[in-house]
């Protein structure tokens, strides 16, 4: 298994990201190629470990896109970059998956570009593996498609169903479609489009699910367009922080709450790991022709040592084979 | 100050409307009509005080609209119920507003139907005003206008710029518009087209904000379509209760921890007050000619009568007479 993983993307690049990829050459034993500039990553590698393991190389990218760079333009312009050196290199057959942590609109970009879609495919999406008060469940798409079609939406559905059953073991796949009621005669056209479609296919659809419903783990795939999908994205993980910070403002105003908060703290750690979804690895870009996992920009070694795993299951379980299977 | 209130909407209907009604009555001194079936709410009233004050009066409606029933054709088909009713008194001036924690689309629908829309509005749109990291925010539209044209965000926009200068006293409002990048030209066609109105108007319009970004505080008024608004109110609502489940199983794993989550309760109860909405009053119906409260479906007393407080409050400042003036 030989995974590129984009040593320059991220809030935190390459200084997490190589950590990231020296805890999954030692303790998952894959080859890594570190993608980015050779001597930032050189040093980096010099700082973590007197002496790098084999199984990580390096292949130079003389540019970087920056997260807040327009990323069709980017893409296009800064051909030596290292998301556009990745995708290359996954193009190339020369590794068998591509992880990045840097301008998600360019990695979609790019990727797609370079490889294009799987047989069937109209769209990509990126499937947000989130937890639940049950089990994982997967919000697809999170922002790489924010015009869809209702076919799209129906071809996330079934990408998320096989990802369920291929990745997580799933055996009955529920689907649920985003929407403001879980009436069918509820929402926009196009959503009443869509409900039609999922109604019809073969995939266990079980209805409209309300943006109160996500969490409660009696859905295991979601579908929603990328525009709500990112904000919800966006709001949730927010929502989480804020919550934490107006929590902390609290305890810390009596004595009493002080000492309960200290004694508390295990809990808490406890929670902050079990919701943070870089735990579960990045986001799968769903549909391209290739194996790409997106992380957080602000993701942790950890995290990045996740997705790699990730990428891996991803290419080992064969899930682009079965996303082209489920569509034919 | 004389205020309907729907004594048969919400999930503990007509207990706890009628216990939130006595609560307005006796703190804030406003005239009370509890509208709904007579003998239901007599028994209600009876049970919580032997003798009803003065200021509260009934409106019997023989019907009722239940929370989950198609809105347009209830309020055609159910002339006489609780909402209908409400809405009638309020259009004939027997009211100065009404309040409702009743079936949403229902309670939009029939007020919107009976009083019209304020000179110059072309939809009407609810306003929901939530706790940031900073001050109060107003999220307009959660759901009256799920396929909103760019022009109804623009008048939005006014609305809740009003609604903050009259109503919580703001000298200067930061409007935002929600958006998958900060970008200009990030996001649909009809929020590109959005941002350009916006943009071009006399408010004091930042630019686009992302799901991230709508609980720092940084803004005072948010708009989106109501379909994102209400996926938004929804997620972000289960999403703290989903949280308080997690720390809960969490704290109850070890001993030290349970002793710190008793000491820790105080700042709990503290956090649930302060992002507890239904604490701030309801959501205004904006843009209908006439002052219209939305509640929470699971409203406390506490939070009816809250929303009776901001219903006065709308009335008392002239709001709409603002709003009128503002589009002029």
């Amino acid at each position: 298994m030989r995974i590129a993983v984009d040593a320059m993307g991220g809030d935190n690049a390459p200084n997490v990201v190589v950590e990231g990829a020296l805890l999954a050459c030692r303790e998952l034993g894959y080859d890594i190629v570190l993608v980015g500039d050779n001597t930032m990553i050189q040093q980096e590698l010099f700082k973590k470990s007197a002496k790098a393991p084999h199984s990580i190389s390096v292949c130079h990218a003389t540019e970087v896109i920056g997260m807040d760079e327009p990323a069709a333009l980017s893409v296009r312009r800064k051909r030596d970059a290292s998301i556009n050196v990745g995708a290359r290199l996954l193009r190339d057959g020369k590794v068998d998956a591509f992880v990045s942590a840097g301008n998600t609109g360019a990695v979609v970009c790019a990727v797609a570009l370079r490889l294009g879609l799987l047989k069937g495919v109209q769209r990509p999406g990126i499937g947000l593996i989130y937890p639940t008060l049950k089990d994982l469940c997967i919000l697809i798409d999170v922002g790489a498609n924010i015009n869809p079609k209702p076919e799209h939406l129906l071809q996330y559905a079934i990408m998320g169903d096989v990802m369920q059953r291929y990745l997580f073991d799933k055996k009955t796949v529920r689907i649920g479609l985003l929407n403001v009621g879980e009436e069918e005669v509820k929402g926009t056209d196009f959503i009443k489009e869509t409900h039609r479609l999922l109604n019809s296919s073969n995939i266990k659809f079980i209805g409209n699910v309300e943006g109160g419903d996500i969490y409660t783990g009696e859905y295991d795939v979601v579908v929603c367009d990328g525009f709500v999908g990112n904000v919800v994205l966006k709001v949730s993980e927010s929502l989480a922080q804020t919550l934490s910070i107006f929590l902390k403002r609290k305890l810390k105003q009596g004595f009493l709450t002080q000492i309960g908060a200290l004694l508390s703290m295990p809990a808490f750690n406890a929670l902050k790991k079990e919701i943070d979804y870089s735990e579960h690895g990045g986001a799968p870009l769903l549909g391209v022709n290739g194996v790409c996992i997106i992380c957080h920009g602000g993701s942790s070694a950890k995290a990045i040592k996740n997705a790699i795993r990730e990428a891996a299951e991803f290419v080992r379980f064969e899930v682009n084979q079965h996303i082209i299977d489920a569509l034919a």
